[in-house]
């Protein structure tokens, strides 16, 4: 029988098998808890929300640590169902189906200690395989597309980037290494003023003092501009020149 | 008789009953009102500016009850002539009406302190309804359409800055977590530095010391590059392209 | 006789009797002179510059009158050949003339101090009369023409820039106002705070210090990038419908 | 005969022998070379690393050095292959070649210090005339011609940013001259912080203290957003365009 328990989990449980478009709903409830096992995990290194919600933290792990296990369980048994696995035990020794074991055996070690919480992360690329679907899979096209159409271009303006960070860098070095030995002492360490003014973030915790220092980085921050600038509007093209493209084979009867 | 003073008096009071298309007079003295009331409200919490101006501000605030509260009942006395209404108390019993009545009242309590000056910050809600006319409507609806078309490329973009986020505080925590413990001791405390990071507001009271961090620092400000760069890209390619099929549907003789 | 020598003077001396495009020769060199006076302008604010190349200054100043002196002569004896301008006087009299006298006046007074100097600033829009010509006039019409032409989405990106910076200073007062009554202690002063971190400046002089306020600010760090994004994406929309159109008009045999 | 070892040679060592597009084997460790010549160069001015590796980045250099004396002398002999070198001396007096030679030359020389490995870096310039090869040679001809193809707007832009951040640093300049002279005292020095604001950088080691001081740099750093998005707006506009205009060669059937 077509509609038997095992093709209706498999339905649920594999996004592969599903006729309809989108999640099922048990795979909303699997993204749900995801995403309350990272705050958890992101939570737990911190001691005040550790000493005050620890108790609770550690019961919803335990609740999670079972809904995984059988949720695991679950793709084992249907993943035969689906042509693409051979079998279960293939099923089992792909990678991302290792990576899930592994992120459910970290739940269970508390003793683990912050690698632990910082292992779980990894279970963020669950996310991303459930969001390989619909419309967010037709979006994530249209972006990687995008991108890649562009690579060369994008290469460039980091090549770019990275030249005029090595330039301003080397010349801070030479104009402040002596008077800010601690900052400006070496070229990589002149490269951490030099990131930081280029990508306009400006922690200011390193800035050149004398006036031929303060002239480069200014002409150094009037070059951040071009270096956001230039990816910007290669992107932005890109993006044009996709959509455009999107909606034109759209309209030429195309099913996307 | 069709012109009677109530009549007139709704095409001032209602935007919905103007034939003409933009704001009445009337309507724009109430835009000129609220702003003065929002400038006020924003002033009063101002110590030297309240010791200073503090009476006038009040004869002010007294000034503009009596008018909102005269425009309160020109609204209501013309809600029956709009269709859409259906009588003057269930007009009163919308929430916009009702959030126009609770603005009134808290204008009446000085007693309510800042909460007074917060709450009645929600009128600038009555801006955003005035503003449903004319070009800025069709302008809001280039601006909505533009962002609405690709919502879910920049609900990707949202998804990477966040994944990019979690990533690089879990990365400082782990390497700085010991040396800086009051600014990188956990991964929500890391994540103070690493969306200041990200956006490129890099205020710089939270700063990576050791050298690995400073790496890692760099290869975040490096991303936050591409995290500014995406989502523009995506709404410079949806601006482009809405507006050309506005052009183009007003070449094809549509009326908009 | 068609080229006398004041024909030919006015032909170098106002932009509109020339016939050729571009800058005369004489122009080019009131263009040098004008960037030198405003250099000039800058570095006397400086009292290490004044000390070591005061006299050079007041000297290169003396040369500097006598040229614009002799220049603004010239401008008046050819003026009457421009058919637009009805005689000397009516000349003399325009807010531009008015303005280049004034200037003039300006740099014959060293017990100005300062005044003068930013005074002096004001010349500079004269470098903008004299580009108003040839290709940067026809490059100037595309930008302007690109922002005016989505000046209302324009007006919406700042109106939501303001209503965010209202928002966030609010809520930051509230939630710090207490702890950091310098910082925080009023809607005014938050703002402070509030525009440094949507612009994504971020100086760093004043940050959130609660669990809460610093919740608070990344959201809005992160609202600072659709701040940023919104006008840029509708610029860059702006200007690739303008280019285009420019390019049709031009292939479609249209003189520009 | 053709294919002797000479021309072999010459088509591995210069990329205009080449038949094939993308870069030869050999020149692909040029580049490789190139990069951790420069990763040397970088390196060897921090003391913490020369003191660990010294010994080893010298060795690495002795046998950079003898690699690129003989790349040099391999070019020499097969320079004359090539008919646009008219023979050997001519070669080695072009001011590539010779650029090549005085770094080979700086390698010998580790007394020279810093001055030294700054001058290496000059080597990079290597790497871009072998980029000019295959896809790179074509997207960075779309990104130049795109620049090339709004280079006045970018003017007006860059004209537009420099008026803004002469008028701020002027106003600041009057405003908080007299209260922080260090800062303020004179334009030159509130150009620092007019950059860091207009860049939206905003390292805040300079921030203005009083009321009107911080209306003016907040209106400042506003204006930055614009400063950002203008030629961020113009680069894209003209990249959607480039990209456009290279598709339609190409399905015209022009080869590119």
């Amino acid at each position: 029988m077509d509609h038997s328990l095992r093709h209706r989990i498999s339905a649920q449980v594999d996004p592969e098998m599903r006729g309809a478009p989108g999640l099922s709903r048990f795979n909303k409830v699997v993204v749900l808890a995801i995403l309350v096992l990272v705050v958890i995990g992101v939570m737990e290194t911190e001691v005040h929300v550790l000493r005050r919600f620890g108790e609770a933290m550690a019961a919803m792990k335990l609740v999670l640590f079972t809904f995984f296990a059988a949720e695991y369980a679950l793709r084992l048994w249907v993943a035969p169902l689906n042509p693409r696995n051979r079998g279960m035990l293939s099923y089992a020794l792909k990678p991302a189906a290792l990576l899930d074991l592994a992120v459910l055996i970290t739940l269970l070690m508390p003793f683990l200690g912050f690698e632990g919480a910082v292992f779980r992360l990894l279970q963020l690329t669950r996310l991303v395989r459930l969001a390989r679907i619909g419309r967010y899979s037709r979006a994530m096209n249209l972006v990687v597309e995008a991108i890649r159409s562009r690579d060369t271009e994008l290469a460039i303006s980091a090549g770019l980037a990275f030249s005029l960070m090595l330039g301003a860098s080397t010349l801070l070095y030479v104009v402040e290494g002596g008077i800010q030995p601690e900052a400006f002492g070496s070229i990589p360490r002149a490269m951490w003023w030099a990131v930081a003014t280029l990508t306009t973030v400006g922690y200011g915790d390193v800035v050149p003092v004398t006036a031929l220092g303060r002239v480069l980085a200014a002409v150094t921050a009037l070059c951040g501009i071009g270096i956001i600038a230039l990816p910007t509007g290669v992107l932005a093209g890109a993006f044009s020149e996709a959509i455009r493209r999107a909606r034109e084979e759209r309209s030429r009867g195309h099913p996307d």
